[in-house]
């Protein structure tokens, strides 16, 4: 079986293809000099609440990772995550390639710690010798995080009094951002996020997008010559209306913010149920990860079932797996596991 | 007006879009695992008479040239290409990003001459100084060239036994290579370029994909760990099977071709009623490219019609503009130019 | 007071210079064609008992990493070493500037653990999501340790078998190899690092040369074309013969060990006098490096002797600083350190 | 024979030496932050007769064009060059290693014609596609060129106000500047280099130092943190004073200009001597390198004398040979080669 393991495993929203559609043989300008491109950022920077933002589309996440840190830090920086952030472990190295150093510190639940960061901030910046290491540059937290978890409103804030203390930026992954912002019970949205990031990008891909990311410059930011540099990255695309296109659709009618929700409301059904059914987690968490812990017996008894949502071995007994919902979960979906469960 | 100005301004063909709308909510494996990829890169080789060749799917131009010279190449080594080649001079230097030098030879009508390869090679490697300088370590073609030239077999059989005597891989780079492969004349077969080029891409978006280019490595010389170096550079799609299925649509039932030939049917189409009127040529072309010159006084009366198909300006009474078909162009667009004109 | 601060305050050897003055108006080839390299390295071979050896010279520490890093390294490799690594601390991110991650495993004092990096590499190399995930390409350990601490015979042994049983080369940076060698009660040689290590360093800007650093690769495993790599980094040297010079005369009559000697007796005499005032030290360290703690009171009385040599604050209440001796460092000096302390 | 191959063969002006064995066994700070770097740039500085100059002592040649090409330039620039300049063709590539593209302009004699500069940045500038080009930001002249010929003092102005109108920096590169300084018949003066250049450097390798180049930045402009990026290149030293103690000399008592002179009075007497022997120069050149050419029946001859100083070949019948005069060249050594010719 072959369900729940990613939100990147279906196609896009119907809307979308229904778009592509009808303006499949319009002539439409190339390299995101388009009207869609032009639409689509105008409707963010309102959902953002944030009219001086300046909004470029790129094709995917690790791409997108990989320019905006490479764009933003001078060459002598680097940019502090959490040990498990996506950039430090599951990007093959993209931000080394392009010269920086992913300088890390302990998180907890994949969240990265305000007091952490300020300490570890403190005594860098302290060092006699800083002259002769990486200095810090940004500093990069997930929203929702790789571990599915939530920053609070005071959080962002306070990573975000940080960061300006020492003028480096916040930059935040929102790879799964519908995710997070329609989760139950969080407190941060969209302008939240866009007040407190000095740069994010909203993921399309895991999102109901067929691909894409909008990355949004929320102080006029946006590095001088991005758009060369996007091309020197092999970052550009031919057709960057179709991410244009996209976006468009999805700030649309709240169609973002609707897939988001599905997800959520999918992986609370869920959730629900393995507690119900006596499941324990590996972590808590309000978005669309699920992970439970299995004992090896039970895991094995699964395995037809869960072998592809392997996340960890927790200790030699016990096997975790993770599922993720999406903005296409349908409720079958989730009987159908809480089924075999 | 904005027509016939790029190949790459309308969206894809048809059954693309159609395939697309059909599997949306399949659950499809991430990173190219995917069954359209593995039919799709089936159908290449068979239709490049190559059954070893390894396929690999990317999602735009630059992104590919940029990933096969630096994964291919050494790092003391450089890629030699003509002055008018596309890594030279519109990559925005994604390849020297990467490390590389572009070491150039004179061009002659975009296409790179056997002789004066041969020439450059034997001195270069001759040089008492060479520990000293970049290594030639890739020779760079495109078939078509970026003026729309073709080589002939003969021409890509003899770049082929220069690079062999020095154990270089030889590059094509198929951005257009389905223009070139249907023009009227050619004697070059896909299985003819799979047998000269080392490695060479099909390009997708600028012949009926959304996107997409078909990397084709035909001596079992895929570098090692080549996805993970894809990933390095912020070029590995999570929904990679988007770029398997649209090949697996275009290399069935010579779909590819058939978008080739429509391009090369009306370039042919304009080209002859340009002739009729007494337009000249800035350079003889036999594929989708038409360039013609216009004396200055003509273009400004056209110049609502053309401006945006300026190529260049040959000296200060004259403008070369553009024409670019696609296989998405209908008889009334080339109706309606010529009846412009 | 500007004393014991660092063992590369003093310029070199005399015989170094005498030599110096001998041979300064003979002509000598460029770039380490010359004869004094040829005798150094043929020197370097005997004295490492390893007559398969190949040896270069380079002028400095962080480059020579950082050359043999970035030249052993596959693209989509990175190098594993312990948190304190001089190349994870303190060269600026010039590992990750030539494109590869530092990897890092928990150090104790300053030191490797072979079970940590076997833990460290089985898991990692066992993960499902490698291919999306730096590679391992080779282990960096510093003998002696950036603590001064030193590795024993079984422990390079043993971490010599790790890195054997998983074909990536043990890299050892011997900057202060000469302190190493020369340590009471180190069961560690020359041979012993030629034998365990394949590519290490034998530092001379610490340990008597005005500047340089001799490679040695231990297993027939110069990279192909290295002449070439070191140059693209910008650190060939037109009078490559400086360095091969001075390797010679320290490799002459043993005045490399002599060297080496002079540091560790001097540290040696330091140490006791401490122990007998009853100072505390940091860490334990058998070379040429003193840590010794002082509660803030102490070492406000003695700041303008030992201002310069401050190293870390273990708590609020004391400061640690350290000293360190060198080839040149004279019983006076050290007299004179104690007479203060 | 090895003589008069370059002007690197020797070792260094005799002052030099003794210096170094006086401070020999002085504590000295490292990395550039001791007194010998401070005298030497104030000495530097009044010799520009540019007090606001800013001074930074390196290594080596090639190192010291990477770095201040690299640091200048944003990451989407690239640097203007004649084809025969160094960094084009005889750096292995270390310019591209750093990322960034060398644009080639037409030399004449080894020259930059500021109108050829000017049409080219012109042109470029104007070109619509700009944005996926690669931005000249920086012009690299040398002076004396690669091949030993000069700049004229309005030559240099008529660069200079181009680059200023672009605002992008002209950079000059002077490892043989003392030869050029004390040229016959040159109407320009280190003051002039000063005013002329953004940034230049002040070659001590070639002009009687061990090693060692003095980067000037002569408008306030040296980069951020360059310290930092010195050493993320592996280009700082811990004996930074070594250069600094070197250059200190050199700009003492005039030694800089009389190692100039000395090059420049053997190479007149050589090459008056050879045209009165009726020999032709493949290029007139006014300062320390001499290219003469022989047909190949005389070259064979005169193998045993000449054969390390091969320069290249004409025809198929002449051979050129270059003979490079340096601070150290005696009367003894010409007369000699004289007498072979």
């Amino acid at each position: 079986m072959f369900t729940l393991v990613n939100d990147y495993s279906e196609g896009a929203h119907e809307k979308i293809l229904q778009r592509l559609l009808e303006v499949n043989y319009e002539k439409i300008p190339g390299y995101g000099t388009d009207d869609f491109c032009r639409s689509a950022a105008e409707k963010i920077k309102m959902a953002c609440d944030c009219p001086e933002a300046e909004v470029y589309f790129m094709f995917g996440g690790t791409q997108t990772n990989q320019v905006v840190i490479d764009t933003m830090c001078a060459s002598y920086q680097g940019v502090v995550s959490v040990k498990t952030g996506h950039v430090n472990t599951h990007e093959a190295g993209a931000i080394e390639y392009s010269g920086h150093k992913v300088m890390t510190v302990k998180g907890i639940d994949g969240k990265m710690d305000p007091d952490s960061l300020a300490s570890f901030l403190k005594e860098y910046m302290a060092d006699a010798c800083i002259e002769h290491m990486v200095y810090p540059g940004m500093v990069y937290i997930s929203h929702p995080t790789e571990l599915g978890t939530l920053y609070t409103k005071a959080e962002l804030s306070a990573l975000h009094e940080i960061c300006a203390g020492y003028e480096i930026p916040l930059f935040i992954d929102g790879a799964r951002l519908g995710y997070g912002l329609m989760a139950k019970g969080t407190d941060v949205t969209l302008p939240d996020i866009a007040r407190f990031a000095d740069v994010f990008y909203i993921g399309g891909t895991k999102v109901g997008a067929l691909f894409g990311e909008a990355i949004v410059f929320t102080r006029h930011n946006m590095p001088k010559r991005f758009n060369t540099m996007v091309k020197q990255h092999g970052a550009m695309a031919a057709k960057g209306w179709l991410a244009g296109l996209q976006f468009d659709v999805l700030f649309t009618d709240g169609i973002y913010f609707e897939n988001g929700r599905n997800g959520i409301e999918k992986a609370e059904k869920l959730r629900k149920a393995l507690i119900d059914k006596g499941y324990e987690f590996l972590i808590e968490t309000p978005t669309n990860q699920v992970f439970v812990v299995l004992d090896n017996k039970k895991f094995n008894e699964l395995k037809d079932i869960v072998g592809n949502n392997i996340w960890s071995f927790p200790d030699d007994s016990h096997t975790a797996v993770r599922f993720v919902t999406s903005w296409a979960t349908t409720d079958d979906e989730i009987d159908n596991i809480i089924n075999f469960l």
